[in-house]
């Protein structure tokens, strides 16, 4: 194991995240808040120093593999974490430190589960940070890294791979820098054009920046106790429902636009089951609550595609609280959470891809019982997919789900009902954030004991970073010397 | 497709079963019931007539491949659950025909769930009906029919492996046929040996046949309202909960200890972790519900056993409502429910030796993460497990959580609350009977739409028969007559 390139890259994030946090320090002096001021100013003065530590000696064996990129991504979440805690637990705003952790992995992975019942009571440069912690971890630290850094030597697939969602992972151009820089310009400039339509319909400016820093990174934390429900604005309702979908498509598929491939970009696979789902949903549900929770349809359908875009893309913004909606609108909602978003975007759950090719691949396997003769390929865009990918995915599905079960048996030791104890599991590790019960909407994760807030901040990170990183950081057997 | 092998085979599978209706038909004289014996000669005039018309002429070819085995069995399952359906709607046990229908499917599939909330008024003969569809089925018909008929052309194999669950089917003897006769050998051995127990233990010979019925093809009708529980009787507890687990043991396994081949027996990999699971949720569960539903360990570990070992075993009587138990009890028993019984045993549910061999499959799928040329062989009792079977096996359980969410949706129109919904698919696709709320073991199926009650008993047949014999019964494409 390289552990000198770790140390090194570890460092790097660490600087990244220290000039990050260099922008919460100046919404402070905007607003005044001198207390936060010095919390900012001291947590930046230690990742600073500490990050010069790691990076002072350069490493010695540039040879960088898979492993050492799993690891590197892994560690490198939990240390962002754990510096990205230290504003939220230092100025007192969260006077637990395990709470504080909780609520700074669920920013970084743009989850958005919060043990904050009042939000608005919090200093405006606490809750900049808050909401600054989805756009970093939306796109990713590493993938940060990556585009600013030449990382000579190491092989930065490794990285990109670890950090971005979905079965497989396509450069756009043939370099891996490259492709960082241009999914980080998309980023920024979809970015800016959900805070400029946010500012036309009336939005305040720090308003419409952290919301849009939450839509960005599909995490949801607001800073208001309402969430985007506190406007009553039916523009800013629409704009965000935009933007929530558009940030839960592939950027790959915005790569296509920018490159004018507009025939491509039609026929993208993933793009359109993605957006056939939300479609379906958003009416199926709307008819469901039409005449039981509300009674003209127009409404249905503004409250209905709201929420199905806010849990599809794993974002969890709300405008209404669907723990009070039927039964059959509870169960689709769930479903779509482990669904997820599309691939290559900032969201989670299983993602849409995933389940293309498992759908392809239960096609072909009740064939091959007819005909234990025939092969056929499997197909995304046209291009076969591997049979590796394939067997992968079933594996994947199945240690998802299977990490979900054993988080809910953990979890239910607190003894709550089984629907907030489920829907709790669900919520964080297909990083939506609210669930249902106790953490619906109106709800908050405070109740849950010390252990269950570990196992789900466990879940959130396996949910981001697509479970094997976080399995391997938490495996003894690669911190052996032995070679596997 | 060779529909006049397929004509001939359902003709046999009547035939058998009017001769299996024949016992119930004896039942009713014993008790003096006339108007069920009315109801059984008829049913099974016709039955032989029908089956005399289908088996008259016998079919131009022999061949016999995959297609047609798959197709045989799944038509073969839904013509018996017909005609068992019609001695209850005929002597005005069950008014409705759906109802019928739903208790005969229940049965045949070993599920157990029941639309009937007091048993104990029904006829004798009839209620011995009902739990002889649970032997019948457990085993399976065509696996019988194989037993008692020589099929020369037709490779019995196909057949056998569309009807026996697990992932892979292996044969016993070389002669399928063969097989086949020991497999009922050791089914009739195990079952007179329980009825013999429970004669011992003072219950009285009736009730002892029907509830090794329902023990023995792990079904779980009872002739008691309070199923198993009415005894008060520890001694016949303990011994259907030991038979209850031994009818979960995989076949080939008895076999081993017949063929005195005891340290086979002890190094079964399946078995092994099959009775594991057993102990240890026993365990975990008897400490989660001392204290809170009961006063003193001894009674906790009375109910806890008896009632894990009816859950994990797919069969569903009961001693307790564990819909009082606490929350991680009730999820414990609900994953239960989902591992299900070893395969090649008479249990349901997606079997122990499919999450062994998907267990392997994640370990080795996380060490491929790190060496991608690594390859490595996964072995289950020291063979090796094909490629194909892994990949079967992962595309397996996705299809099957596909199929119980999608059936959650389906049945949620009905609006009843999450926990009887989401349970009341999970314990028919599983084949367990009872679930949870509005369908726990002291509620029943009745309040369920038609629409909701077909959605479960197509549930309950895609469970027994493990998904494709029925996903392709259902599709339209095996219909047409191009070839795939």
């Amino acid at each position: 194991m390289n552990f000198g390139m770790i140390k090194n890259l570890c460092g790097q994030v660490i600087r990244f995240e220290a000039i990050f946090m260099g922008l919460s320090l100046i919404v402070s002096f905007i607003y005044g808040e001198y207390e936060s001021t010095v919390v900012f100013s001291a947590t930046i003065a230690v990742m600073l120093v500490l990050s010069f530590i790691l990076t002072y000696k350069k490493p010695l064996k540039r040879s960088f593999y898979a492993k050492e990129g799993l690891i590197t991504v892994s560690l490198s979440w939990v240390i962002i974490s754990l510096f990205g805690a230290m504003p939220f637990f230092l100025s007192g705003s969260i006077p637990s430190f395990i709470d504080s952790l909780f609520e700074s992995i669920s920013g970084f992975t743009t989850t958005g589960a919060s043990i904050l019942s009042d939000v608005e009571m919090l200093d405006k440069s606490i809750l900049f940070w808050r909401s600054f912690t989805h756009w970093i971890g939306g796109m990713g630290v590493l993938m940060f890294v990556m585009a600013i850094l030449p990382l000579s030597g190491a092989d930065p697939l490794h990285l990109m791979r670890a950090e971005s969602p979905g079965p497989t992972t396509e450069k756009l151009v043939p370099k891996a820098r490259k492709t960082a820089i241009i999914l980080y310009k998309i980023y920024i400039g979809i970015s800016l054009l959900e805070i400029l339509l946010l500012l036309i319909g009336g939005m305040p400016l720090y308003d419409s920046i952290v919301h849009t820093f939450g839509t960005a990174g599909t995490g949801g934390f607001s800073v208001k106790n309402a969430s985007i429900g506190a406007y009553h604005s039916v523009y800013i309702e629409v704009v965000i429902t935009v933007f929530m979908v558009l940030f839960g498509i592939n950027f790959s598929a915005f790569f296509l636009l920018l490159a004018k491939k507009f025939k491509s970009f039609l026929s993208h696979e993933e793009l359109r089951v993605y957006l056939s789902i939300v479609l379906i949903s958003m009416i199926v549900i709307a008819v469901n609550i039409t005449g039981t929770v509300y009674q003209r349809f127009d409404e249905s359908i503004r409250y209905s595609s709201f929420q199905v875009a806010s849990i599809m893309t794993t974002t969890g913004y709300a405008t209404a609280n669907f723990d009070q909606w039927p039964t059959l609108s509870k169960f689709l909602l769930l479903m779509l959470m482990f669904i997820g978003a599309s691939a290559g975007s900032t969201g989670g759950g299983i993602k849409v891809s995933r389940f293309i090719i498992m759908f392809k691949a239960i096609k072909r396997q009740a064939l091959r019982i007819l005909h234990p003769s025939a092969v056929k390929l499997i197909k995304l865009d046209n291009i076969p997919v591997h049979e590796d990918v394939i067997r992968g995915t079933g594996v994947f599905m199945v240690v998802f789900f299977g990490i979900t079960a054993v988080s809910t048996l953990l979890i239910s030791f607190d003894a709550f009902d089984m629907k907030t104890t489920a829907s709790a599991v669900v919520a964080c590790i297909n990083n939506i954030g609210p669930g249902l019960g106790m953490v619906s909407p109106i709800g908050n994760y405070s109740s849950f004991s010390i252990f269950s807030k570990i196992i789900l901040f466990v879940d959130m990170l396996i949910g981001r970073l697509e479970v094997y990183p976080i399995l391997l950081l938490l495996s003894p057997a690669i911190w052996h010397k032995r070679k596997f």
